[in-house]
Protein backbone atom coordinates (compact mmCIF):
# COMPACT_ATOMS: atom_id res chain seq x y z
CA UNK A 1 0.00 0.00 0.00
CA UNK A 2 1.34 3.51 -0.94
CA UNK A 3 1.49 6.16 1.26
CA UNK A 4 -1.59 8.36 2.30
CA UNK A 5 -1.81 11.81 2.51
CA UNK A 6 -4.47 14.49 2.85
CA UNK A 7 -4.75 18.33 1.90
CA UNK A 8 -7.52 20.86 3.26
CA UNK A 9 -7.47 23.45 0.34
CA UNK A 10 -7.91 26.96 1.34
CA UNK A 11 -7.80 27.92 -2.22
CA UNK A 12 -9.06 27.06 -5.34
CA UNK A 13 -12.48 26.63 -3.61
CA UNK A 14 -15.88 28.29 -4.52
CA UNK A 15 -18.28 30.27 -2.05
CA UNK A 16 -22.05 29.89 -2.06
CA UNK A 17 -22.50 31.54 -5.44
CA UNK A 18 -20.29 29.15 -6.72
CA UNK A 19 -17.16 31.97 -7.40
CA UNK A 20 -13.86 31.24 -7.03
CA UNK A 21 -12.52 32.10 -3.63
CA UNK A 22 -9.65 31.78 -0.57
CA UNK A 23 -10.61 30.94 2.68
CA UNK A 24 -9.42 31.65 5.92
CA UNK A 25 -7.19 29.03 7.57
CA UNK A 26 -8.89 28.38 11.14
CA UNK A 27 -7.36 26.44 13.83
CA UNK A 28 -9.72 24.11 14.39
CA UNK A 29 -9.50 22.51 11.29
CA UNK A 30 -5.56 22.12 11.64
CA UNK A 31 -6.08 20.52 15.10
CA UNK A 32 -9.58 18.18 14.31
CA UNK A 33 -7.61 17.16 10.88
CA UNK A 34 -4.44 16.44 11.98
CA UNK A 35 -5.95 14.14 15.23
CA UNK A 36 -8.52 12.26 12.52
CA UNK A 37 -4.83 11.59 9.98
CA UNK A 38 -2.84 10.44 12.73
CA UNK A 39 -5.19 7.88 13.66
CA UNK A 40 -6.14 6.48 10.59
CA UNK A 41 -1.83 6.48 9.71
CA UNK A 42 -2.03 8.90 7.04
CA UNK A 43 1.99 10.24 6.37
CA UNK A 44 1.08 13.82 6.08
CA UNK A 45 -1.82 16.23 6.24
CA UNK A 46 -1.32 19.53 4.08
CA UNK A 47 -2.87 22.68 4.76
CA UNK A 48 -2.88 24.62 1.51
CA UNK A 49 -3.48 28.49 1.27
CA UNK A 50 -1.78 31.00 -1.18
CA UNK A 51 -1.53 33.38 1.77
CA UNK A 52 1.82 33.66 3.41
CA UNK A 53 0.29 35.44 6.61
CA UNK A 54 -1.66 32.27 7.30
CA UNK A 55 1.16 30.18 7.11
CA UNK A 56 2.44 32.02 9.71
CA UNK A 57 -0.17 30.97 12.19
CA UNK A 58 -0.36 27.68 11.00
CA UNK A 59 3.47 27.88 12.02
CA UNK A 60 2.89 28.85 15.18
CA UNK A 61 0.60 26.13 15.97
CA UNK A 62 2.85 23.64 14.73
CA UNK A 63 5.98 25.44 16.81
CA UNK A 64 3.84 25.35 20.17
CA UNK A 65 3.02 21.95 19.66
CA UNK A 66 5.68 20.24 18.65
CA UNK A 67 8.67 21.78 20.46
CA UNK A 68 6.72 24.42 22.44
CA UNK A 69 4.51 24.91 25.83
CA UNK A 70 2.42 22.66 24.38
CA UNK A 71 4.62 19.96 23.93
CA UNK A 72 5.10 19.50 27.52
CA UNK A 73 1.49 19.35 28.58
CA UNK A 74 -0.38 17.23 25.69
CA UNK A 75 2.55 15.07 23.73
CA UNK A 76 -0.01 13.32 21.71
CA UNK A 77 -1.05 16.56 20.24
CA UNK A 78 2.39 17.00 18.58
CA UNK A 79 2.11 13.61 17.75
CA UNK A 80 -0.87 14.50 15.68
CA UNK A 81 0.11 17.73 14.58
CA UNK A 82 3.64 16.69 13.55
CA UNK A 83 2.03 15.68 10.50
CA UNK A 84 0.83 18.88 9.43
CA UNK A 85 2.77 20.42 6.26
CA UNK A 86 2.58 23.82 4.90
CA UNK A 87 1.75 24.64 1.00
CA UNK A 88 1.00 27.78 -1.49
CA UNK A 89 -0.51 25.60 -3.88
CA UNK A 90 -2.29 21.81 -4.80
CA UNK A 91 0.89 21.90 -7.10
CA UNK A 92 3.37 22.36 -4.40
CA UNK A 93 1.77 19.64 -2.05
CA UNK A 94 2.33 17.16 -5.17
CA UNK A 95 5.92 18.22 -5.60
CA UNK A 96 6.46 17.72 -1.81
CA UNK A 97 5.03 13.96 -2.05
CA UNK A 98 7.12 13.31 -5.33
CA UNK A 99 9.84 14.29 -3.48
CA UNK A 100 9.38 12.00 -0.54
CA UNK A 101 7.95 9.57 -2.09
CA UNK A 102 9.53 9.14 -5.79
CA UNK A 103 5.89 9.41 -7.26
CA UNK A 104 3.91 11.97 -7.98
CA UNK A 105 0.14 11.04 -5.94
CA UNK A 106 -2.82 10.38 -7.16
CA UNK A 107 -5.50 12.89 -6.85
CA UNK A 108 -8.72 11.77 -4.81
CA UNK A 109 -11.24 14.37 -4.89
CA UNK A 110 -14.12 14.69 -2.54
CA UNK A 111 -17.55 16.85 -2.56
CA UNK A 112 -20.45 16.99 -0.93
CA UNK A 113 -22.71 17.16 -4.18
CA UNK A 114 -23.44 13.56 -6.25
CA UNK A 115 -23.05 13.30 -9.89
CA UNK A 116 -21.81 10.88 -12.49
CA UNK A 117 -17.92 9.17 -12.39
CA UNK A 118 -17.89 8.91 -8.42
CA UNK A 119 -16.33 6.08 -6.86
CA UNK A 120 -17.53 4.13 -3.79
CA UNK A 121 -15.89 3.91 -0.75
CA UNK A 122 -15.05 0.44 -1.08
CA UNK A 123 -13.64 1.25 -4.63
CA UNK A 124 -11.38 3.58 -3.59
CA UNK A 125 -10.29 1.58 -0.52
CA UNK A 126 -9.49 -1.21 -2.29
CA UNK A 127 -7.11 0.82 -4.59
CA UNK A 128 -5.43 2.24 -1.69
CA UNK A 129 -4.34 -1.37 -0.84
CA UNK A 130 -3.07 -2.07 -4.31
CA UNK A 131 -1.65 0.92 -5.48
CA UNK A 132 2.43 1.37 -4.71
CA UNK A 133 1.79 4.66 -6.01
CA UNK A 134 1.30 7.48 -2.97
CA UNK A 135 -2.77 8.87 -3.12
CA UNK A 136 -3.55 12.20 -1.84
CA UNK A 137 -7.14 13.00 -0.60
CA UNK A 138 -8.02 16.72 -1.16
CA UNK A 139 -10.97 18.58 1.26
CA UNK A 140 -12.36 21.72 -0.18
CA UNK A 141 -13.23 24.37 2.24
CA UNK A 142 -15.93 26.74 2.06
CA UNK A 143 -18.61 25.07 -0.31
CA UNK A 144 -15.82 23.01 -1.92
CA UNK A 145 -12.81 22.00 -4.47
CA UNK A 146 -13.28 23.88 -7.37
CA UNK A 147 -13.96 22.88 -11.19
CA UNK A 148 -10.62 22.94 -12.45
CA UNK A 149 -9.69 20.93 -9.16
CA UNK A 150 -12.59 18.00 -9.33
CA UNK A 151 -11.36 18.03 -13.29
CA UNK A 152 -7.63 16.80 -12.78
CA UNK A 153 -8.61 14.33 -10.56
CA UNK A 154 -7.74 10.40 -10.97
CA UNK A 155 -10.56 9.46 -8.58
CA UNK A 156 -14.00 11.09 -7.43
CA UNK A 157 -14.99 10.03 -4.15
CA UNK A 158 -18.82 9.49 -4.14
CA UNK A 159 -20.45 12.02 -1.45
CA UNK A 160 -20.88 11.03 2.35
CA UNK A 161 -24.85 10.49 2.56
CA UNK A 162 -26.84 9.70 5.78
CA UNK A 163 -30.65 8.65 5.98
CA UNK A 164 -31.22 11.76 5.07
CA UNK A 165 -31.37 14.28 2.46
CA UNK A 166 -29.25 16.75 4.29
CA UNK A 167 -25.76 16.91 3.47
CA UNK A 168 -23.77 19.80 5.17
CA UNK A 169 -21.60 18.29 7.27
CA UNK A 170 -18.67 20.62 8.38
CA UNK A 171 -15.25 19.55 6.52
CA UNK A 172 -14.15 18.46 10.00
CA UNK A 173 -16.63 15.97 10.46
CA UNK A 174 -16.43 14.99 6.60
CA UNK A 175 -12.63 14.35 6.52
CA UNK A 176 -13.13 12.40 9.75
CA UNK A 177 -15.72 9.60 7.96
CA UNK A 178 -14.07 9.60 4.89
CA UNK A 179 -10.96 8.78 6.47
CA UNK A 180 -12.69 5.97 8.72
CA UNK A 181 -14.86 4.64 5.81
CA UNK A 182 -11.66 3.98 3.78
CA UNK A 183 -8.78 2.81 6.31
CA UNK A 184 -10.35 1.92 9.81
CA UNK A 185 -9.14 -1.74 10.28
CA UNK A 186 -5.84 -2.43 12.03
CA UNK A 187 -4.30 -4.22 8.85
CA UNK A 188 -3.96 -1.14 6.48
CA UNK A 189 -1.57 0.80 8.64
CA UNK A 190 1.53 2.87 6.86
CA UNK A 191 4.80 2.24 8.38
CA UNK A 192 6.17 4.43 11.47
CA UNK A 193 5.95 7.91 10.03
CA UNK B 1 -37.05 1.88 14.98
CA UNK B 2 -36.98 3.94 18.05
CA UNK B 3 -35.85 7.85 18.49
CA UNK B 4 -32.13 8.32 18.22
CA UNK B 5 -30.71 11.12 20.36
CA UNK B 6 -27.27 12.26 21.17
CA UNK B 7 -25.31 14.36 24.38
CA UNK B 8 -22.33 16.19 24.35
CA UNK B 9 -21.13 16.01 28.33
CA UNK B 10 -19.70 18.72 29.79
CA UNK B 11 -20.37 17.46 33.15
CA UNK B 12 -19.59 14.75 34.77
CA UNK B 13 -16.28 13.88 32.87
CA UNK B 14 -12.54 13.45 34.15
CA UNK B 15 -9.85 15.26 33.47
CA UNK B 16 -6.12 14.08 32.58
CA UNK B 17 -5.93 13.04 35.89
CA UNK B 18 -8.89 11.12 36.26
CA UNK B 19 -10.55 13.38 38.03
CA UNK B 20 -14.35 14.52 38.04
CA UNK B 21 -14.60 18.31 36.34
CA UNK B 22 -16.80 20.07 34.51
CA UNK B 23 -15.86 21.27 31.00
CA UNK B 24 -16.48 24.36 28.94
CA UNK B 25 -19.06 24.66 26.11
CA UNK B 26 -17.24 25.41 22.65
CA UNK B 27 -19.51 27.38 19.73
CA UNK B 28 -17.57 24.43 17.46
CA UNK B 29 -18.81 21.39 19.03
CA UNK B 30 -22.55 23.04 18.86
CA UNK B 31 -22.18 23.29 15.30
CA UNK B 32 -20.42 20.49 14.35
CA UNK B 33 -22.19 17.61 15.82
CA UNK B 34 -25.56 19.63 15.33
CA UNK B 35 -24.28 19.10 11.40
CA UNK B 36 -23.84 15.65 11.89
CA UNK B 37 -26.71 15.07 14.12
CA UNK B 38 -28.92 16.40 11.14
CA UNK B 39 -27.46 14.49 8.84
CA UNK B 40 -27.38 11.49 10.23
CA UNK B 41 -31.41 11.99 11.47
CA UNK B 42 -31.22 11.85 15.04
CA UNK B 43 -34.06 13.79 16.73
CA UNK B 44 -32.58 15.94 18.72
CA UNK B 45 -28.55 16.59 20.34
CA UNK B 46 -28.47 17.56 23.46
CA UNK B 47 -25.57 20.04 25.23
CA UNK B 48 -25.52 19.33 28.88
CA UNK B 49 -23.55 21.47 31.11
CA UNK B 50 -24.66 22.38 34.98
CA UNK B 51 -23.95 25.62 34.04
CA UNK B 52 -26.10 28.43 33.66
CA UNK B 53 -24.29 31.14 32.12
CA UNK B 54 -23.07 28.83 29.40
CA UNK B 55 -26.51 27.96 28.06
CA UNK B 56 -27.04 31.73 28.12
CA UNK B 57 -24.26 31.28 25.37
CA UNK B 58 -25.98 28.28 23.65
CA UNK B 59 -29.44 29.81 23.25
CA UNK B 60 -27.49 33.12 21.66
CA UNK B 61 -26.08 30.56 18.90
CA UNK B 62 -29.54 28.96 18.90
CA UNK B 63 -31.48 31.86 17.97
CA UNK B 64 -28.52 33.76 16.51
CA UNK B 65 -29.09 30.70 13.19
CA UNK B 66 -32.85 29.55 14.06
CA UNK B 67 -34.77 33.09 13.87
CA UNK B 68 -32.05 35.86 13.94
CA UNK B 69 -29.72 37.38 10.92
CA UNK B 70 -27.82 33.71 10.56
CA UNK B 71 -31.23 32.05 9.61
CA UNK B 72 -31.77 34.12 6.64
CA UNK B 73 -27.79 33.83 5.11
CA UNK B 74 -27.42 30.26 5.58
CA UNK B 75 -30.93 28.21 6.51
CA UNK B 76 -29.52 25.12 6.31
CA UNK B 77 -27.64 26.33 9.24
CA UNK B 78 -30.36 26.57 11.49
CA UNK B 79 -32.06 22.92 10.02
CA UNK B 80 -29.18 21.79 12.15
CA UNK B 81 -29.26 23.98 14.76
CA UNK B 82 -32.39 23.63 15.65
CA UNK B 83 -31.69 20.14 16.83
CA UNK B 84 -29.83 21.48 20.11
CA UNK B 85 -31.35 21.52 23.71
CA UNK B 86 -30.21 22.69 26.45
CA UNK B 87 -29.66 20.23 29.58
CA UNK B 88 -28.39 21.01 33.19
CA UNK B 89 -27.57 17.15 33.70
CA UNK B 90 -27.95 13.97 31.75
CA UNK B 91 -31.02 13.42 34.30
CA UNK B 92 -32.74 16.42 32.94
CA UNK B 93 -32.22 15.38 29.02
CA UNK B 94 -33.50 11.68 29.61
CA UNK B 95 -36.59 13.18 31.15
CA UNK B 96 -37.01 15.29 28.20
CA UNK B 97 -37.06 12.31 25.97
CA UNK B 98 -39.30 10.29 27.96
CA UNK B 99 -41.63 13.38 28.12
CA UNK B 100 -41.42 13.49 24.04
CA UNK B 101 -41.70 9.99 23.46
CA UNK B 102 -43.53 8.34 26.52
CA UNK B 103 -40.38 5.89 27.24
CA UNK B 104 -37.25 7.05 28.58
CA UNK B 105 -33.96 6.14 26.22
CA UNK B 106 -31.73 3.24 26.53
CA UNK B 107 -28.38 4.72 27.57
CA UNK B 108 -25.80 3.99 24.83
CA UNK B 109 -21.85 5.06 26.64
CA UNK B 110 -18.66 5.90 24.46
CA UNK B 111 -14.91 5.89 25.38
CA UNK B 112 -11.72 5.95 23.81
CA UNK B 113 -10.45 3.08 25.92
CA UNK B 114 -11.03 -0.26 25.54
CA UNK B 115 -12.37 -2.74 27.67
CA UNK B 116 -14.54 -5.39 28.51
CA UNK B 117 -17.97 -5.83 27.68
CA UNK B 118 -18.01 -3.17 24.82
CA UNK B 119 -20.94 -3.43 22.00
CA UNK B 120 -19.34 -3.68 18.39
CA UNK B 121 -20.93 -0.93 16.15
CA UNK B 122 -23.37 -3.89 14.12
CA UNK B 123 -24.26 -5.37 17.07
CA UNK B 124 -25.32 -1.51 18.38
CA UNK B 125 -26.68 -0.21 15.03
CA UNK B 126 -28.43 -3.88 15.25
CA UNK B 127 -30.48 -2.94 18.54
CA UNK B 128 -31.16 0.46 17.43
CA UNK B 129 -33.00 -0.97 14.36
CA UNK B 130 -35.25 -3.19 16.31
CA UNK B 131 -35.69 -1.46 19.77
CA UNK B 132 -38.94 1.12 19.65
CA UNK B 133 -37.77 2.66 22.61
CA UNK B 134 -35.89 5.67 21.77
CA UNK B 135 -31.81 5.59 22.44
CA UNK B 136 -29.09 8.16 23.60
CA UNK B 137 -25.80 8.30 23.18
CA UNK B 138 -23.83 10.01 25.20
CA UNK B 139 -20.04 11.22 24.27
CA UNK B 140 -17.58 12.54 26.85
CA UNK B 141 -15.68 16.27 26.39
CA UNK B 142 -12.28 16.37 28.50
CA UNK B 143 -10.99 13.04 29.04
CA UNK B 144 -13.60 11.10 28.80
CA UNK B 145 -17.51 10.30 30.86
CA UNK B 146 -16.93 9.86 34.52
CA UNK B 147 -17.04 5.95 35.47
CA UNK B 148 -20.70 6.88 37.39
CA UNK B 149 -21.70 7.92 33.95
CA UNK B 150 -20.47 4.69 32.57
CA UNK B 151 -21.63 2.20 34.18
CA UNK B 152 -25.07 2.80 34.70
CA UNK B 153 -25.26 2.61 30.67
CA UNK B 154 -27.24 -0.11 28.66
CA UNK B 155 -24.87 -0.38 26.19
CA UNK B 156 -21.22 0.37 26.19
CA UNK B 157 -19.71 0.88 22.09
CA UNK B 158 -16.17 -0.04 21.40
CA UNK B 159 -13.44 2.61 20.98
CA UNK B 160 -13.07 4.14 17.32
CA UNK B 161 -9.51 2.17 16.19
CA UNK B 162 -8.39 3.25 13.22
CA UNK B 163 -4.92 1.29 12.21
CA UNK B 164 -2.35 3.08 14.58
CA UNK B 165 -2.70 2.58 18.42
CA UNK B 166 -3.17 6.46 18.63
CA UNK B 167 -6.69 7.26 20.15
CA UNK B 168 -7.05 10.86 20.33
CA UNK B 169 -9.99 12.33 17.80
CA UNK B 170 -11.08 15.08 18.74
CA UNK B 171 -14.95 14.62 20.08
CA UNK B 172 -16.43 16.09 16.65
CA UNK B 173 -14.90 13.46 14.81
CA UNK B 174 -15.86 10.75 17.08
CA UNK B 175 -19.29 11.90 17.15
CA UNK B 176 -19.45 11.86 13.42
CA UNK B 177 -17.92 8.36 13.02
CA UNK B 178 -20.28 7.23 15.82
CA UNK B 179 -22.96 7.92 13.82
CA UNK B 180 -21.54 7.45 9.91
CA UNK B 181 -20.97 4.16 11.51
CA UNK B 182 -24.34 3.45 13.09
CA UNK B 183 -26.64 5.44 10.70
CA UNK B 184 -25.40 5.64 7.60
CA UNK B 185 -27.71 4.55 4.72
CA UNK B 186 -30.74 5.60 3.35
CA UNK B 187 -33.09 2.32 5.02
CA UNK B 188 -32.72 4.10 8.37
CA UNK B 189 -34.01 7.24 8.39
CA UNK B 190 -35.89 8.65 11.29
CA UNK B 191 -39.46 10.35 10.71
CA UNK B 192 -39.42 13.60 9.61
CA UNK B 193 -38.28 16.52 12.85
Amino acid sequence: MGSVYCALVHHPVVDRQGEEVTTSVTNIDVHDIARSARTYGLRGYFVVSPIEAQHLVVQRIIDHWCSGAGKERFPERGEAIALVRLAGSIEEAIASIEAAEGDPPRLVVTSARSGPGRSSYPEEQARCRTQDRPTLLLFGTGHGLSDSVLQRADAFLEPIEGPTEFNHLSVRAAVAITLDRLFAGKSLVNDPI
